[in-house]
């Protein structure tokens, strides 16, 4: 399935990574003997600073779970047993040992590895990861399969999920329903105490509470076992035991055990890094019946000196010198353009100066949403609610409701999750939420559960709803301020990663027309309409038809909800055929939107619809992808000329 | 905003109520005697019973909460204080006092009072209520933002949940975050032990399980009074103390207390029918600082013997004999057609004697979706989840994943919560997972939350789906029947609320071709294609059409994703306009789907799209709302007549 590119700056060899190299599945690990797997996990070590300091990633997560990751594989026999991993950012150990070390070189390439676990990429993956929380519940599902259809020998399933996940409410609602059915899932807390920025809320300030009294956890561990052994007491009745146990231990640390009150047993907290430790419980409690949970504590980071001090900036460092931690910025020195969530960070702080009611809310990712500006200006203005979208939004309804104007800051993929709440809490009572919607369309490398490709389509289609993307950065201050210039409803602004065009982004804000786009250009031949920063493509195509004769209108509308009427009929007066330009699945987006006014108004101009097809789309980089979704400049191009010469 | 119509079966007089009667406002509650306000409970009762015995609507939840709504109002400001009901099924109360009384008679009728809160018709109705667990969200924004405005007084938040809500994964984030902000949100948790059918979950049986030792209780409360009232500690020590009693109860009674795991502090159970009882701890607690929940045991149907002893019945009982409790069927003996959700749950009953793999999962709706019929049969082949939708999808998707068959029931409204689960844990994977979504389109009277008209549009975007909605009962046992016999990968079936029309609906299943529509009718003057049940409306416009002279073709596509290319190739060639029906929204469904084929071959004729305009619909019969939105008969006749005339 992928590509073996072997390139050269990856040295790969037995000298340098002496047990990794000879090891191509979990088979060739589960050989080895244990006082073995210290060294696996220092080539791991070595072998993932030496990768993605050249071939950047997610680093410090899996930094952190090697010796879990080393452990799991050591004491499952995978992959008929299963490891479902959450959201994935810790597998790349996980790759390594499962057959990709020499494809790792092309992780997160174009027809390479994903940056995540994939099913199609390898039996080893067992699920769809990349959005957080679901482990739980996949897991669940797996394993009272594998009940039901009685496999044997016994399937033991693992969901490992770290500590900013399992406050999702998915993962709640999966650890809530655990216990109700037969099932012998292993859920595995890997608690480094931080998603990708600092980690919020009471679970979190709870797990962090949970003591770690040594003598306690020995004595009750050896209590277990010693119960076990001997088969004196039933499981029911061993289970009792741990949790009158659990409350003497809440009485004496004055903290409640969530797990436990929720029929999941639990075990731990135990040292994450401490491999025989990690073992020895893993196959203690490997063959228990019925859901557990085990609490390791881990350092993000960890073995990398540079990135154990500042794992939030590790989390995805891009390049960096291996040796010396020093961080390849890419900047040449000369002034460069911001990326769009900067210029939106920048620009909410100066919007919170004006207007005193506008707050922030985010979901986890306050600097990848650039949150962190305002946050760190106003902190009590910015409400980082950790990974729960769906409270984010409703949270957002009701702050609206009673007067505030919140900015809500959600990646577009993420946002999905809380499509309901968007209809239901925000849409319904046309509250004032302004939804900041970063990475829409397009992302590159993260692949195909973070394309945030939907949500034109699935916006669009709610009652109420504006919807907007600014083609460069000066459209998005304006934008951005229009939104809390009257009570306009629910107002969605998309914008993509990365950057902009402009180095000049801090254009004085104005205040513009709702539904209004702007011609960019006048033509007869062929109008094209875009929507968002793709117009530069457009307007490259634009200039290379235009140069050959051909003449090209070309409007960006702006707003895909309310459509531009006025822009619409002049182009349905030109009578030419129309192309609809947008980083966005096309099933439903802006050319059906164009379609369907033409329709309504009778008019019935060819419409070619430019965006991303109906299918999954994979990682690789922007221009890779854009190409490949045929939506490109020179695919745009083409399209000029095979429209206008039919 | 409301007709005040005064319809005579219902007495509404001074005489039978007495004091109800003179309660036009919470201000004229709150002039009362605490003696009297037993009596105003009592009216309240008999008042629901008279109302609801002869206008339907929920009835076993409203007359639980009798105590809860009038201590509510009693003590606190409203609509000052805010009240946010989680999804307002035990509302009715709250709108008698709040003014509502008289208008009770068009409860869930066009242009009468919505079923649920509704901030549009009273201002006593804070949020948006109808789908589960987001009262404390929304409170928590509430309270949030009256913080930071310093509104003076201070303003209390109140959010009344059900135990079955606080289940949701989207409660769990909100009492999450809740002790992360400065904010007085009280949470009331109304536990009556059922959700619509019986509760499910750890969360629970963990509440069943909370000792209702009163002594443990007294004691403890008149600790936290004393401290109060002497100002002898601190508000940190206060909690520190109560933590710690809680801690001893966790001992005495071998359960932790999770809400106080989560810094929320937790008061109770008390008993909810307490009327002083209630009224005193309200008082005590009202002005305490941060987050606190207040446990209360409410019976739900108190107060009516019949609904006391079966309130799953009772939830929603239809027209009843108030003096006997005799319920109303309607049911004249002759044969009539089954429900959908029937046809449904005995057709998956067929199938899961024909398929050892096939399991049932349902989000806390066993009744409603009929999947009971399975459950009462092969209860180890169901799951029901709880109020969970998300879990259920990726639950269904690690079923699926390892070799079951999940047939997932969920009302169409209610699977926008797993909207992402649908593209992350299922459709990128292309899983074997069947979606019988039930109360698709226009629901009727319980209004804009409910209404399941967003799903065409929003399935159709995502890739590797089947989207289908068989026009009558054949053609849905079909489609149950094929999703089966091969891996499709996800399989959407949506279905409406209610009756078909067909008595004999048990036909023999056969596996029919995906993506294969049905023409009805042949014509050449216009063709209409529509989806689903509206077919038979469109078979009646077709036919006074034609009687008329105007040659009609009639197509019945049942499949969304994959359009029937045939079909669509035929239409083209007639080259006359095209009708397209459907019941959802019209922005990005069937009618956009024709346009999209129809322009990508180049065939550009006209096309009228009737469905849901782009707006939301409020509550009314089925045939008054399709009336509204026009897409009925007489709308789809007109619609012939005009564009054949054109």
């Amino acid at each position: 399935m992928m590509k073996k590119n072997h390139s050269e700056n990856i040295s790969d060899t037995a000298s340098e990574y002496p047990l990794l190299s000879k090891i191509d599945s979990p088979e060739d690990l589960r050989k080895l003997q244990l006082s073995k797997l210290p060294e696996v996990c220092s080539d791991i070590r070595k072998f993932l600073i030496n990768s993605l300091s050249s071939n950047p990633g997610h680093f410090a997560s899996s930094m952190g779970a090697v010796e879990l990751t080393v452990a799991l594989h050591y004491v499952f026999n995978t992959p008929y047993d299963r490891i479902v991993w959450d959201v994935g950012h810790q597998a790349y150990g996980h790759k390594l040992l499962t057959g990709r070390r020499e494809l790792f070189k092309n992780n997160r390439k174009l027809d390479g590895l994903s940056g995540f676990p994939n099913p199609d990429e390898s039996p080893y993956d067992t699920f769809s990861a990349g959005h957080a929380s679901n482990s739980i519940s996949a897991g669940l599902g797996m394993s009272v399969a594998s009940e039901m259809q009685k496999e044997n020998p016994r399937r033991n399933v693992v969901a490992v999920i770290g500590d900013a996940s399992i406050g999702g409410g998915l993962a709640f609602e999966g650890i809530n329903n655990a216990a109700n059915t037969p099932n012998n899932l292993l859920i595995i807390l890997n608690d480094n105490d931080m998603s990708i920025d600092n980690n919020v809320g009471a679970l979190n300030s709870y797990l962090g509470k949970i003591t770690t009294s040594k003598s306690y956890n020995a004595i009750r561990y050896k209590i277990y076992k010693f119960l076990k052994r001997y088969h004196l007491v039933s499981e029911r009745k061993r289970g009792f035991i741990l949790r009158f146990n659990n409350s003497l231990k809440s009485l004496l640390s004055r903290q409640q055990n969530i797990f436990e009150g929720l029929n999941v047993r639990y075990f731990g907290p135990f040292d994450g890094h401490d491999l025989n430790r990690v073992i020895r419980v893993l196959r203690d409690i490997k063959d228990m019946e019925g859901p557990r949970i085990l609490h390791l504590r881990t350092i993000k980071g960890k073995g990398y000196e540079p990135a154990e001090k500042d794992p939030a900036t590790w989390h995805a460092p891009g390049k960096f010198d291996p040796e010396t931690g020093v961080r390849v910025s890419g900047d040449g020195g000369e002034k460069k353009p911001l990326k769009y969530q900067d210029v939106f960070g920048n620009t909410l702080v100066e919007l919170a100066e004006l207007n005193s009611k506008i707050v922030g809310v985010t979901a986890a990712m306050p600097s990848g949403t650039s949150m962190s500006i305002l946050q760190e200006k106003y902190p009590e203005r910015v409400f980082d609610v950790g990974i729960s979208e769906g409270h984010a939004v409703t949270f957002s309804g009701g702050l609206a409701k009673d007067g505030m104007r919140p900015y809500c800051a959600i990646y577009s993929s993420f946002l999905q999750r809380a499509y309901d709440h968007i209809i239901h809490d925000v849409a319904i009572q046309r509250l004032p939420v302004t939804f900041c919607i970063d990475r829409a369309g397009i992302v590159g490398e993260d692949g195909v559960t973070h394309h945030g490709v939907f949500d034109l389509s699935y916006l669009r289609s709610i009652p109420n709803m504006i919807v907007a993307s600014p083609r460069n950065e000066e459209a998005m201050r304006n934008l951005l301020y229009t939104a809390q210039c009257d009570n306009y409803g629910p107002f969605a602004i998309r914008y993509p990663r990365g950057a902009g065009r402009n180095v000049e982004w801090q254009t004085p804000m104005k205040r513009i027309a709702i539904g209004k786009g702007e011609r960019l250009s006048a033509g007869t031949d062929v109008a094209v309409l875009s929507i968002g920063p793709i117009a530069e493509d457009v307007k490259n195509a634009v200039k290379k038809a235009v140069a050959e004769g051909i003449s090209v209108a070309h409007y960006d509308m702006m707003f895909l909800k309310p459509l531009d009427n006025e822009i619409l009929k002049e182009v349905a007066e030109l009578k030419c055929p129309i192309i609809t330009v947008e980083d966005g699945v096309i099933n439903g987006g802006l050319g059906s939107a164009v379609m369907e006014w033409l329709n309504d108004k009778g008019c019935l101009s060819v419409v070619k619809r430019i965006g991303v097809p109906d299918k999954f789309v994979a990682q690789g980089s922007v221009a890779q992808l854009y190409h490949q979704c045929e939506m490109d400049e020179d695919a745009i191009y083409n399209a000029i000329v095979a429209v206008k010469r039919q």
